[in-house]
């Protein structure tokens, strides 16, 4: 239902930690629309916490998801910027990833072979003056905006190695009982753990589990925040994927003094 | 001097409560964009208070104003997710409008006729796994991204009655006197009200009535935020034809403690 | 690689003191897409301090850099709506810019001489309804949209003499050493002053100098954010040209509890 050559040349999606609505993001878009004014930008999230990674990593992995083939995804979270990080192109799953090699390929290259990686060394297709403090603008997103025009990857750098990865925290597994954390918690207060529907599966657990979240408990799995009743704690797969510990109606980091980190347990003694 | 055929095939707004620049607002975009690459995509706002249908209504039918003839308007506040609330395309005064049946609607159907009702219920439009708790994305995107190349309303689901109405909360009137609550606070802090100008003139209300919120006064409609000195208290009908609470180049809600619900009573006796 | 005339039909950047996600926003964007439904809109950023005309003017110039000859920047922020404040356009460099003249256009005409100046008086081109609190929407949109659709400049309003100026804060030249303050935070804390690459070039500034911020220091001038370990303060340039106190991998505003006119301090005794 939609031509992959023409999405190619015409969505790049950014996402960085430079925080909603910052200008840092509207100098990148003016870079791209210098060489290639008729491209789509879209914003996938601006509000990765910042310089934290993994983070983006997840984020931006789960942004893209629903876009169509030959979509081009920057992402800049890049503490590193001025140092001698490698910028890499990414090439996978019919989609291309531009980013520094910092770890935020980590979930995006994850699971999947990669059809090829190359370097961003071609200054040609930078910006004439590149700034020490932001490569976001005056290298990845000229990049993007030549990719999204039909150039070449392999002119735009040089065939190199699989970017570095940086796993997610590992789950804890005992004798009846599992145990995550935190990894992201969106604006609904929902926290999103590192525990995936596989582990769920290749555990055997039975839907009828306890969680506990902190002194909070939540039984059994749900489909849905509104099969319980409002202000219940309940656990469930959300969009993502990932195990979700929500409160109905509620706001759970708030409720639970939940953060980042914060341990989710799963329990079910027979 | 625009052309709504053009129009109808390329503007899709999306008004949520995801919180200011969602990774879920980039999904449905991108869910969209896979089904129509050349859409425009334009945010109304993502800031609606989270499950907060009233203010959302309100806030929707305003930001659709100025929109041309033909847009679509997609919004997604919706606490009942999973459960059996239905989803409804209405098309009215020449817009298209997408939401859950939960009272969203209210202010767009109010006063104006509506021409056709269809509620969404035919899977071949969605996205191919439809989740338990994102039918923004899985269910609402695809079809706003299908309307917008064209596919006539009846093959996008069935007739239907009209959308559930949730009354904005009454005005309150006495002899020369009236009042009325807040309803939305603008980022400047204004006070929006659901007092509206037809009430105004319906109750002949004099331009010198004197307006109270807690313990502040204004005295006398003024046309605009500027006419009165710094830090005055003023109250005017801003451009959403409600009735504002303001103070002049400060923030009413935080100097006067004001919230949603807090009343605004006129007094004209003579 | 780009062309101007295509390009001047088709972007608009939009900056105002609205807020993150206003819907204001939306219906500026609603008000020019009824004239031109296939322009191009870029938020540049909705998140100048309200009222703020100094730090707006210096955000608009900073985003509309990047931006291609031909793009049309739209400018809100305006305390004196409804006042009898002009509206101005400006040509300046194959750029476009609309704004209030109440000292926006200080950083954009700064420094380069503006090829012509037109004062918006032409209700032709602006809504049918003009409200007296939101002429972004209802006077500058429409005009921008008129523009981008190829309208010539002289139809849209009378040359005018040239916008109000408002210097940016003086920088204080002594013996030795100079001092400028923060005129804006950027959103990882990072203190961007007024002290220009051409101040400290023009007084002959040492790279390895000593700046003050508080009562934390900063030795020698960087070339980026993390040359320095981690929490130690540094200055450098950063992508606006001025010199800018961070603290590497922190926050400097909130580490150091700066502000906009916080006193910055060079010291370079031998």
């Amino acid at each position: 239902m939609n031509d992959p050559v023409a999405a190619r040349q015409s969505i790049i999606t950014l996402t960085t930690d430079f925080g909603p609505d910052s200008p840092y993001v509207a100098e990148m878009k003016g870079a791209i629309y210098s060489i290639h004014p008729h491209v789509t930008l879209v914003d996938g999230t601006h509000a990765v916490t910042p310089q934290d990674i993994l983070q983006g990593s997840f984020l931006w992995k789960q942004i893209s998801k629903p876009f169509p083939a030959g979509t081009i995804h920057l992402a800049v979270v890049d503490p590193g910027v001025g140092t001698d990080r490698r910028l890499l192109l990414v090439e996978k799953a019919d989609h291309y990833w531009i980013a520094p090699d910092n770890g935020l390929f980590s979930q995006v290259v994850a699971h999947q072979p990669v059809r090829q990686v190359i370097e961003l060394d071609r200054p040609d297709y930078w910006a004439s003056h590149v700034s020490a403090t932001f490569h976001g603008r005056d290298i990845m997103a000229p990049v993007a905006a030549h990719l999204s025009r039909g150039e070449p990857l392999e002119k735009l750098g040089t065939p190199t190695h699989e970017p570095l990865i940086q796993d997610l925290p590992k789950i804890q597994v005992g004798e009846n009982c599992l145990s995550g954390e935190v990894i992201h918690i969106d604006s609904f207060g929902n926290l999103i753990t590192n525990i995936r529907r596989a582990d769920w599966d290749a555990h055997g657990i039975p839907d009828h589990c306890q969680a506990t979240c902190g002194t909070d408990h939540a039984v059994g799995l749900q489909n849905t925040y509104s099969e319980a009743d409002p202000q219940t704690p309940v656990i469930l797969f959300g969009s993502s994927g990932f195990l979700e510990f929500s409160i109905v109606n509620g706001n759970a980091a708030q409720q639970l003094d939940a953060q980042v980190k914060t341990v989710v347990q799963l329990d079910w003694s027979p």
